[in-house]
């Protein structure tokens, strides 16, 4: 589910105008015809949306589009209140145009996704249409069981909809949802798999391996239907003859091919390196994009003409460029990359466990140069973090990886019951924090201190440099040291700068002052936020008023020893973090120093986040949340003022 | 999984002694008849030793005697490094009695049950010979693959046998796990199914139907055997015959009875309420007890002369009493339990969704009265908090009910996903903090409010009296509050005191000031730890020390202008929680005191629970984490000193 960011793009855009999507619709053909019409049309507008938002999951949008096509021309249209929604989520772009083209959205927010206020990465229920929050998998199909128990409930009967992906199948609630709708015989459910065969990292078969899928599902007892899913004809007589299932739920197999439409994003392309398939997710470059965009075009031109009507007609806008950090930006995850290799040619205890997202969480090296030490689980946190569980009691070290947003929620009971084994293990989320925002809520790890520090004998750090992470992961590995940690850690690339550029970790518990001043002191966690804190500075200095600037790594330890001759110098007390308010760092900083005595007449003043993350660029997200450095500063001065 | 706690029970008790095992496992018999009649001890030892402890699981311990019994004595005592764990846990006190009665435990614990110290009610490694930690369901096949992992990985052979309960099979991270045990062809793992057809409330195919579970099985790509798992010739065959299978994982579904070896335990026997099955778990009262312990001798010994060898010795000893608190105890639950009913008899909305504990949590009147309304999720609590998510957009108010430590642990990141669509839901979590102590820490709810008030929108409320439990619900429930709730309930029954009696819900915020002092204010959360505090003012009055002393029910929500002339008179603040001391109330309080200006110069001093919560009775475990009146005001009193 990473998302190249950040990259710059120019170029021109071209998508097709709203006048268009009303002529194919109201053309004299039959509704297969104009489905598949419909759905180059989308595609072409998909591409468009990704590449202008610079992020996006072009491959699943393109896969799942004559399902999505179909559905949203002859489903969800009829005013018989039929529902659908993506389980999976990230095919967003595909399903976003297919709404905006059917006329059920504004068409103006083609230009807004993963903007802030306009489309978010994932889907969620302020979006006019959508049905329910998803971007974190195996949620569908009881959602959909929600739906249905309310159908019923208010006499309504209606067909529910649920579009899945197949590497989602690895999560354990997808199998849990499945036993009670058939017990409770939920014919309204029609649950269409988009079996494209490739998740985030590569090949679904690779990852792990779903088997005989068929014979599974029916073992649920669910009726099982299978079709090539870009092959309209066969989708819809799949979707007619599962209606006539009145006694169970129903699924469809949809074979489909990952990049539909596109020859050379298709992963059954000659020359398709399916083992690092490239059009999962990310934003095409400008050579890329052309060449995808022109084959769209004749295949559309293609259709059209063989029924004599008249060509596409598109509109056309320059490219905007996404911004990015000035020159040489660290890229964290890139130094715990090397530093996890380094530590592990020096340490063949460690084992390092991924849930499919090897290339996001950086153990693309590992994972070659110690295949036998590397554990791909798939997307199966669950299973992952108690599979780490046994493997430490029995003298080995693992390393458990994923997004912060999913590993620290997901398996937090596996977690647990691991602490209370009292073994030691490192977790580490990548993806910490507010941004990238691109993605959305479900992406957004704002909670993850709070999970972790939660948990007895789980040591939080989050590295600001990279050699705080080579550092961290250090003092992780390092035998003497007996407690689990979590490493918290940020995706985004981080501005040079070179005031914490080569900073090192500090004491246990101590944090690392990065400038002086006196008229108060502003403790902040977060490579980023530190930026921010930095420019901050720089701002109130205009004003006369110099802050001392103190980095914290640690998260949830704190030495009072040395935090006591530190702020009896300050009367004001800062903390900005990138994260919730809510048992936050600042939260345990605060309670600290008034348990020991040290609040006295201090006054204290937090920043953090507050309420649902928003989605949209790093810049404008930091700014909406006030956690940018004019915003800081702003808050700041006012106290002076 | 709940237990009948705090009834008190007189009468002797027998119990197999050391000596008759010696004799029993050097009889010249096969092994097959050696372990039966090895399982007909442990059973007089298990129903010994949940007697004696007061709680405990009977009902699946003597289902799976065989199985352990042959486990314990054939296939992890020969020197090969096998390995055998029970993933459902609360198996428990068979598995101890079968390693007790092999010598592999000292054989003075079998007096030691859910003690301080001494056996806790689900395994816990501190245990020798115990493998892993377990109690919470559906982790044992993703542990086992971990054993494999690093048993391959130190290049050892070894058979690894996982034993699950049925029920259990309801859980996701089950077949989860399954996927990649077949892809890494792991033939070292022999999973062994206890299928007693019962889980804690009543039949599974009653409460989520497990279908063709052969047939499930085998699609997942596992070598299926099945056979009477009470029957030692059948098993044992299995067993036999899938040490052959060399390249797939096995699972034997052993057919069991559930209370096998009772004849009136037997969830098969003609009269027995397989709807209300009784001895799931709760110690056997004297009367059942007596007819039990005959029984079970009396077929030991029909065994023993069928061979000709001599009757069995027994040891017997007088049961003791179960301390239970003083007369009218209030039960929270069952409060709780009216106040559902009396709000779903006024609003049609309200929907009860539950996980199998519909006896525990309350339910089974609401059940009776609105089965339209009500949802059995089973053990699925990932699906059931994702089902309550839709049924909450759907203009219906869901209230979801589950034991604190599963329901804000297993389903966070579904209840982050459900906050992150604004809908209202209630969730109710029973068996909340360090007591009940019996079932141990997979049991013991000490972190739930740490997770629960991380999520955005989340009201968390622990009620102290019968009156607050019925205003907390309405206050949830009120259509004008547009908040997600978490009711906390303590489900031990609660002592009765004048004081706290009939107190009723404070202003959203607020606290209840249920005494007034001068030497300090102390803020108490929980009704078990207000009865105690209110012991320990009783004892600081002694030493001319008096406190006032606040209930506070709203463990997140705090009114500032309400406590501000409230602590302006305490130079000393004390907080006492019955949870653990990360993110919990007192730090949110001490937080917020601070960040309002109001810290200044005040000591505080919190109270709670530190590392892992102690197995036991509930007197010694909040004696242990020094959260007992005398521990308290000793604590207290030492400030003054």
């Amino acid at each position: 589910m990473g998302d190249l960011i950040g990259v710059a793009l120019s170029g021109t855009l071209y998508y097709v105008p709203e006048e268009e999507f009303s002529r194919i619709l109201s053309l004299p053909i039959d509704n297969i015809k104009k489905a598949r019409l419909f759905a180059s049309l989308c595609r072409i507008n998909t591409l468009y949306m990704i590449a202008r938002a610079g992020s996006g999951h072009i491959g699943s949008s393109f896969s799942s589009m004559e399902i999505m096509s179909w559905l949203q021309l002859n489903e969800v249209s009829t005013g018989h209140g039929n529902v659908f929604f993506s389980s999976k989520g990230h095919d967003a772009p595909g399903y976003y145009n297919t709404m905006i083209g059917s006329g059920k959205l504004s068409f103006d927010l083609i230009h807004e996704l993963r903007q802030l206020g306009g489309l978010p990465g994932h889907p969620d229920i302020k979006t006019p249409g959508i049905v329910t929050n998803t971007g974190s998998l195996g949620m569908g199909i009881s959602k959909a069981k929600g739906i249905i128990f309310s159908n019923r409930h208010f006499k309504k009967s209606s067909w529910v909809f649920v579009l899945t992906g197949d590497g989602e199948l690895q999560e354990g609630q997808f199998w849990e949802s499945l036993l009670s709708a058939v017990n409770d015989k939920l014919h309204e459910l029609i649950v269409i798999i988009d079996h494209n065969k490739l998740q985030s990292d590569t090949l679904v078969s690779k990852v792990s391996d779903l088997g005989n899928l068929n014979a599974k599902l029916e073992a649920f007892g669910f009726s099982v239907f299978r079709c090539n899913g870009n092959d309209l004809e066969q989708l819809t007589s799949c979707i007619s003859q599962s209606k006539m299932i009145m006694d169970k739920p129903k699924v469809i197999i949809a074979d489909t091919i990952k990049g539909k439409g596109v020859s050379f994003m298709e992963h059954t392309a000659i020359d398709s390196d399916v083992e690092l398939y490239k059009f999962h997710s990310g934003a095409p470059t400008e050579d890329i994009y052309k060449r995808a965009i022109q084959e769209l075009i004749n295949s559309t031109n293609s259709l059209l003409q063989a029924e004599n009507f008249e060509l596409l007609l598109l509109e056309n806008v320059s490219r905007p460029a996404i911004s990015q950090p000035d020159n040489k930006p660290k890229l964290l995850v890139q130094a715990y990359s090397n530093a996890l290799l380094h530590q592990a040619r020096f340490n063949s205890e460690i084992v390092a466990l991924d849930a499919d997202l090897v290339l996001d969480t950086g153990l693309l090296p590992f994972k070659k140069e110690f295949p036998e030490r590397f554990i791909e689980c798939g997307i199966a946190e669950q299973d992952m973090v108690s599979r780490a569980g046994t493997i430490a009691l029995n003298n080995l070290l693992p390393v458990v990886h994923s997004f912060s947003c999913f590993l620290t929620t997901r398996p937090i009971e596996q977690i647990y019951n691991n602490s209370t084994e009292h073994s030691k293990i490192i977790y580490v989320g990548s993806l910490a924090g507010l941004v990238p925002a691109g993605p959305g809520h479900s992406h957004q790890s704002i909670h993850d201190v709070s999970f972790m520090s939660s948990i007895f004998n789980i040591t939080c750090i989050e590295p600001v440099s990279e050699r705080q992470v080579e550092e961290a992961l250090q003092w992780a590995v390092n035998s003497e040291n007996r407690h689990s940690s979590y490493i918290r850690l940020t995706s985004v690339p981080v501005e040079h700068n070179e005031v914490i550029n080569d900073i090192s970790l500090p004491i246990f518990g101590e944090g690392n002052i990065i400038q002086e001043g006196s008229n108060g002191i502003i403790f902040v966690t977060s490579p980023l936020l530190t930026v921010e804190v930095l420019k901050a500075t720089a701002i109130l200095l205009k004003h006369n008023l110099r802050f001392t600037v103190v980095v914290m790594p640690w998260l949830n330890s704190l030495s009072i020893e040395w935090i006591k001759p530190l702020i009896q110098n300050f009367k004001d007390v800062f903390v900005v973090e990138n994260h919730d308010y809510a048992n936050s760092f600042g939260t345990f900083l605060i309670y600290q120093l008034a348990k020991h005595g040290l609040a006295g007449e201090r006054n204290f003043y937090h920043k953090a986040v507050s309420g649902i993350p928003a989605c949209g660029k790093v810049d404008e997200v930091f700014a909406f949340h006030k956690l940018n450095g004019e915003s800081i500063a702003e808050d700041i001065k006012s106290k002076y003022d």
